[in-house]
């Protein structure tokens, strides 16, 4: 009998994976991997199937594909979170309802927190924010998110925006003062991470490159006080 | 000179601890630890000084004692996410402020995405949800979170709801339907997590012990279909 670990590889900093991760990727025998998450295979043994899974690639057939090959242990690794904008949970599903096959899934550290930890912004402080929205900019069939949806106040933190930060700004504006803190992290906790701190008029002379998120709210102003790696 | 590490420790389950994390466990020379992390201390060195931290009391001051001793690598563990509703934020702003130490902030496993997963509830799913809020019932001088900001769509996660679940209910059915499916979970991730499945309308009939955490939505659906602990 096979089973199906989906493992939350955490954000770009390979050393944010859990330990409860780790042991999996080390028993597994074979680990499914991508452009994000490459960096943690090097954990895996030598005779362990190392799989590089293609954008354009339907990732349940290959799964099933190993799994009728016979092999007892499959690591999925996911960046992040799986259950947070990951589709963790659709994989998880079909796995179980349509494969028949037994899944777990190990929760990882979320770029939702993480990443604005590495940019020294926390998502609550007393006094300054006490609720957290989260999106993504990009919905179902490359939409925009209907953004008159989000809170008025709060922090909120947008994935996904880094391609139409001009629209985003715009559709923003009609909800949140145009004033508004803004931080954009390109990268983040990558070695190579960039934050860049602007007002959510300017946004849109803006072009970070993928992946990239961007934090608003008065949060990003405690950035000046805290830890941060770049 | 002295270095603070605020380590997120995760959740209940202590494997949800991240690599990063355990480096700074296994080479501290003291580590300050709580009800909800002593479990991670197993990890330090036999010489390093195990400090538990009550309730009571006064965190800066404990910690700048042991700087003032001359300790050089102390690590403060933080259940969960430091920057979620941690209070991480305003001790590494202090730390830095006003001790004039070296504090870095290592982001771990936020209780927000993995006590969920746990119950076998994602917190996004395609055609369900593509927002996510989060808010603590709790807030300063223990007033009642002003529920009337939160969205009336998407996943709704209310933490250090426990105790107050009468008027937790009431307030939020002025923005969301009395109908709308709760999870109430108990010690999520602990070995003695409970999940209850209700309505907004009927939430005021439990009494869940603490930590407990409500998650709202469609969402909540998902868990016949998901993987889960209980």
């Amino acid at each position: 009998m096979s089973k199906v670990v989906i493992v939350g590889a955490g954000p770009g900093d390979p050393e944010l994976i859990t330990l409860k991760g780790l042991k999996y990727i080390e028993a597994c025998d074979v680990i499914i991997y991508d452009k994000l998450t490459e960096k943690l295979i090097r954990y895996a043994r030598p005779n362990c199937i190392k799989y590089f899974l293609a954008d354009s690639e339907e990732e349940v057939t290959t799964i099933k594909r190993f799994i009728d090959y016979g092999y007892r242990l499959i690591v999925r690794l996911k960046n992040g979170d799986p259950y947070i904008f990951g589709r963790g949970a659709k994989l998880c599903k079909e796995l179980m309802q349509e494969v028949g096959v037994e899944c777990e899934v190990v929760p990882g550290v979320s770029a939702v927190n993480s990443v604005p930890a590495y940019a020294g912004i926390p998502l609550t402080f007393q006094g300054i924010s006490n609720m957290i929205t989260i999106v993504s900019a990009v919905t179902e069939g490359g939409r925009m998110f209907e953004f008159e949806k989000v809170p008025s106040e709060g922090t909120l933190v947008v994935l996904m925006a880094g391609k139409r930060l001009r629209e985003v700004s715009k559709a923003l504006m009609a909800k949140r003062s145009p004033l508004e803190s803004v931080a954009i992290i390109e990268r983040g906790t990558y070695e190579d991470q960039k934050v860049y701190i602007t007002r959510l008029k300017d946004l849109g002379e803006f072009k970070p490159s993928s992946p990239s998120m961007l934090v608003l709210g008065d949060v990003v102003k405690l950035r000046e006080f805290l830890w941060k790696v770049s």
